[in-house]
């Protein structure tokens, strides 16, 4: 398991491969090129034939949502998702109110991108109750869902690996995530399955086939060994242990049939220039996915 | 959620609180003093009145088992298990006889240690086929429970926490770990629940109570935030997110009435000297466990 064979067709492995994907439902999620501006990734998507993008609000809120719109129509690059809702949880009534509100921005932002998903990273207890914190993510997409639904955005719970349990994400696994999204209606509230959280386990497969009909997105990357920092050690497809071409066929027998999002986070990945990167992970989403 | 409040009686809240454990049940897994040797970590634990010691086999192969049976003895500190058989998965059937093996020999120093429990850290896949690991991890043990069991020690699957499944074991859950127990006898094969890999699940209540009966070991730690390394992120009990006393007393209603190992991987808590370690380590225990 290499740690970083970041050149194109570096290994005559990494091509086209029977099964493949077509390349129209690939999506270029903006952290994996977490260094570069929202114009930079669109305009390397756009001229690497990548037809979707996903989109961080923090990288949104430097051009501003019209400015954005604009540079997504010039370019042609449609927007798969947008990231990230959710943080519900805290301590006060008061601050898991104003999360609210900000959900509510999010899915305006979505909205006005076209996106038809807004994926929601639910957030950590504020202290040691991990229970308390699970109510409080269930309240918040109650109290977000009618506003989304009204504005045409899908909200996705996102699972996230047991390593964020405290630092981002209380919703763990697949089961409960879609235990969550099934009390809400299904056109407004699914699951986004992600290969980095969910690959470990025991009951993936069968989860998957439970999630059919409520999978909403569908995010690749690798799981690299040994395991340094939890959060940066996601690596390009191929380079780990995942087995994304097994994972990928099981959600294609849930039905979902989306856009696919590449988000790595790898500072290796990150000092790629973007047109050495954008190549690259249209080679290992075709061999590799 | 100090990383690092390592002096005892530093807090005026860590002191004997409603519903304290009885130090009897108290055990100092060796590694929590990776920096010391054996018969230091068994003198400081007679020295400070803790009845049990977990051993760990790279320790114990200093001395040398027979030396170690002696120490002990001495000393009149109990073995409340020994760390760890497993590691089943690899690449060759010659190379998991050979682990195999090297388990009969785990359980041989168990025995003669009289540590009713051996702990199993089962192994992660050699390449990236998980449900083969998993297939070799159950194989790994049906091979190794006759001899267990002619020598009256009980193996304990640990699951641990899917940060390490690409590493130490692809048995991650509670539920797994339980599920693979139940197809040996409840004499000879239990589990081990260890806070710092079940805390997050949201299974964790429902789990435990299934576990009723075959738990064969309880091992306490914190889980510090924000996380850094994995391996390293353990905390004293009191200084991390973990519901330590909840999640015991539901460990309690199993019916494991058993020693209560404290076991940390931490730089901080390694290059503390055993005469300040210990004593936190029991005020900790009667505080917060």
């Amino acid at each position: 398991m290499s740690r970083g064979s970041l050149t194109p067709g570096a290994s005559p492995g990494f091509t086209e491969s029977p099964g493949s994907l077509p390349i129209s439902r690939l999506s270029f999620n903006q952290i994996t090129a977490e260094r570069a501006s929202l114009k930079e990734v669109v305009d390397a998507c756009a001229r690497h034939g990548v037809p979707y993008v996903a989109v961080w609000r923090h990288k949104l809120a430097e051009v501003g949502v019209k400015a954005a719109a604009c540079l997504l129509r010039d370019a042609g690059v449609r927007v798969s998702s947008v990231c990230r809702g959710g943080m519900f949880p805290a301590a006060t009534g008061e601050e898991r109110a104003a999360r609210i509100e900000d959900n509510r921005r999010a899915v305006d932002e979505a909205a006005a991108l076209g996106a038809g998903v807004l994926v929601l990273v639910c957030g950590a207890a504020p202290d040691k109750d991990i229970a308390a914190a699970r109510r409080m993510v269930a309240d918040g997409i109650a109290a977000l869902v009618p506003y989304a639904r009204e504005r045409g955005v899908r909200l996705g719970i996102e699972p996230m690996h047991p390593g964020f349990a405290a630092d981002r994400s209380c919703i763990t696994t697949l089961q409960e995530a879609r235990c969550l999204a099934e009390r809400f209606d299904l056109s407004t509230v699914g699951v986004v399955a992600d290969v980095y959280h969910i690959w470990w386990d025991p009951e993936l497969y069968d989860q998957l086939a439970r999630a059919a009909g409520r999978l909403v997105g569908f995010h690749v990357s690798d799981w690299l060994v040994p395991v340094r920092d939890i959060l940066m050690n996601r690596g390009m497809m191929g380079d780990g242990v995942i087995e994304l071409r097994r994972i990928r066929e099981a959600v294609e027998r849930t039905g979902y049939a989306g856009p696919i999002e590449v988000e790595i986070f790898n500072h290796g990945v990150w000092d790629t220039p973007l047109d050495i990167l954008v190549p690259l992970v249209k080679e290992r989403y075709l061999a590799c996915v």
